[in-house]
């Protein structure tokens, strides 16, 4: 790839700032002297300037936002029982607004459990799944609602909607990424048994795309079961697919089994490319380590490989992530600075 | 209590029967020669009644169980993927209906690593923290439906119901939980910022009960960082309330951190005792080793205690579990039989 990327760049609240500080460190450090140039807008997007202005993110942002051809997030959202923050929706009116209105089918979580990575499981084995969670359907869809609101007779509804174009889309995706691993197999994680509407059609669509995929190896797992042999033995997972809310859940384990979400990076992705992807660390804003400057920025670097991965700059990526496994493997244990670990991948990177 | 004791008792399928076996010999033991007596009828219930008769649970059924004291259920559930139950749901056919038709509107889930027991965390710590999940509403109150069924315009809806009625019972029960435990100390688990209208509904419910319960130390999760505690410091809870589909799934995870579902117990339970109670295991029937009589039949016996305790019969419950807890203590890691384990626990009852 030869040219000019145009990179919406919204560093966020809390640790999001100092953690995309360094991730851009190392993007910088890794395309210099090749072809291909970032151009990067900043975009003042969070609790901070909801909290300066009262809105959110206008149409006019997402407008701007929608016309760069990749996006780098760093985490949204401020402190928990901020009062200020009560009638705002930072993380409906931003972060899944920006999923929802790009389309982002696709929300892309690869486990993997580095050399030199201490586990909080005992016998981990070797990790190394992808996760594709569908990120515009289910229960996030935000087609909810209430009645008699605080009285003793309220009734508090929240629908999970699935359509069959969706969960193709997302279940093709995640059939083609098990195609390209060596292992070649894939799990859906559902609740068929209880959620019978939305399990049949995630059931029958993937026995569907199977007939397609005759190399691929299909299993099936409850997302309760499925809780288990994450901690159990994760080593049987090589790609995961699964819907909105059980994505969250699991991936959130997966993080924790794997060193913890410090480490865990993610890409919301528009396969089609009618809209830019969008690249961002698991973790969320973390107000309480927020401007002390030790926030891990590992997460935050790695994203950036999946955003080289996702535009092509497949040796690029590489690169990145060859770095951050190393630095791990070296220091993964030690109490370093957000700017240290920063530092150590550019040096790698240079080198 | 002095009195005969009307004990529902349905077996169900897989290892469901084995299991129960091994329950109904502890009780059988910790009753013997005391003042109250159990007096059962067997209700042949699961997959395996479905094939023959071709229904799940009959009316009659159903009005004959609510007409005991409580219920003792092991396992129910075919080998999946049997064609033969493709038009059946055992699950909601039968052990859901009973949960919701029985007003089982506590399911409670105590989780406690007993000294013995192997974690599959490296560091589990003092695990001992009681789950008190939702049970009559939630996603699975089989409230959705679906359109265009098989086409690409598919759409599958699932509903999830929340009631102030509902909802305010369940936290009731939790902070009574809460008080009666040395460490008072109460997590609400949702995912407030994503499910809002059900989300704000948990919310002001607790805050509105935790104000009649000052001595609870009050706090809240999203479902996602909940499974993240529970793999990194699950010691730091003691009683969580959560709805019914969050406590499916951190349940599972919790009796996987505490040496597996083999050792999980639950209770159903209807406060108001206008229904029987359900005590079950919370594994599954297992039809992959049904039949060869090496079922762990320990779940199944804490379940008899949690009836006993249920019952009022509080000292026979404690004996119980501290006939479990000594069994495990000596012997949790050996191979060994179903009716090895059972023997061993009923050995140590007599003595
Ligand atoms: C912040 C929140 C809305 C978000 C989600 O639930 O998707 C986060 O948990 C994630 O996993 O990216
Ligand atoms: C069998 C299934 C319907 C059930 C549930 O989802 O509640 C089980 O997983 C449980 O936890 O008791």
């Amino acid at each position: 790839m030869v040219g000019t990327v145009r990179l919406a760049v919204i560093p966020g609240d809390g640790i999001g700032p100092e953690v995309v500080g360094e991730a851009l460190k190392a993007l910088a450090a890794v395309t210099d002297g090749s072809e291909v140039s970032f151009q990067q807008t900043e975009f003042s997007l969070g609790a901070a300037r909801y909290l300066e202005t009262g809105d959110v993110m206008s149409d006019d942002d997402l407008a701007a936002i929608a016309g760069h051809d990749a996006i780098l997030l760093g985490a949204v959202g401020g402190a928990p029982g901020d009062p200020r923050l009560l009638g705002a929706n930072i993380e409906r009116g931003l972060l899944l607004k920006l999923r929802f209105e790009l389309d982002h089918y696709v929300n892309l979580r690869p486990t993997v459990l580095y050399p030199g990575v201490t586990s909080p499981l005992a016998a981990p084995g070797d990790v190394d799944f992808l996760l594709v969670r569908e990120g515009t359907e289910g229960p996030y869809v935000g087609n909810g609602g209430a009645i008699r609101v605080g009285t003793p007779h309220e009734v508090a509804n929240e629908v999970s909607v699935n359509t069959g174009y969706g969960v193709e889309r997302v279940v093709r995706y995640a059939f083609a990424a098990a195609s390209a691993r060596p292992r070649k197999r894939l799990t859906l994680v559902h609740k068929t048994n209880v959620l019978v509407f939305a399990g049949s059609l995630w059931k029958r669509t993937v026995d569907a795309v199977a007939v397609e995929f005759p190399d691929i190896t299909v299993d099936y797992l409850h997302v309760d079961a499925a809780t288990i042999f994450l901690v159990t033995d994760p080593a049987r997972f090589d790609v995961i697919v699964t819907d909105n809310l059980f994505g969250d859940i699991l991936t959130d384990l997966a993080g924790a089994i794997s060193g913890g979400i410090g480490l865990a990076a993610s890409g919301n992705i528009n396969p089609d490319g009618r809209f830019p992807s969008m690249f961002e660390p698991v973790h969320g804003s973390a107000p309480d380590i927020a401007g002390k400057g030790i926030a891990d920025p590992t997460a935050a670097i790695l994203s950036v490989a999946l955003l080289l991965e996702h535009l092509g700059l497949t040796e690029q990526a590489q690169r990145v992530t060859r770095a951050v496994a190393a630095d791990i493997a070296e220091r993964g244990d030690a109490k370093r600075s957000t700017s240290e670990v920063g530092d150590a991948v550019v040096a790698r990177l240079g080198a």
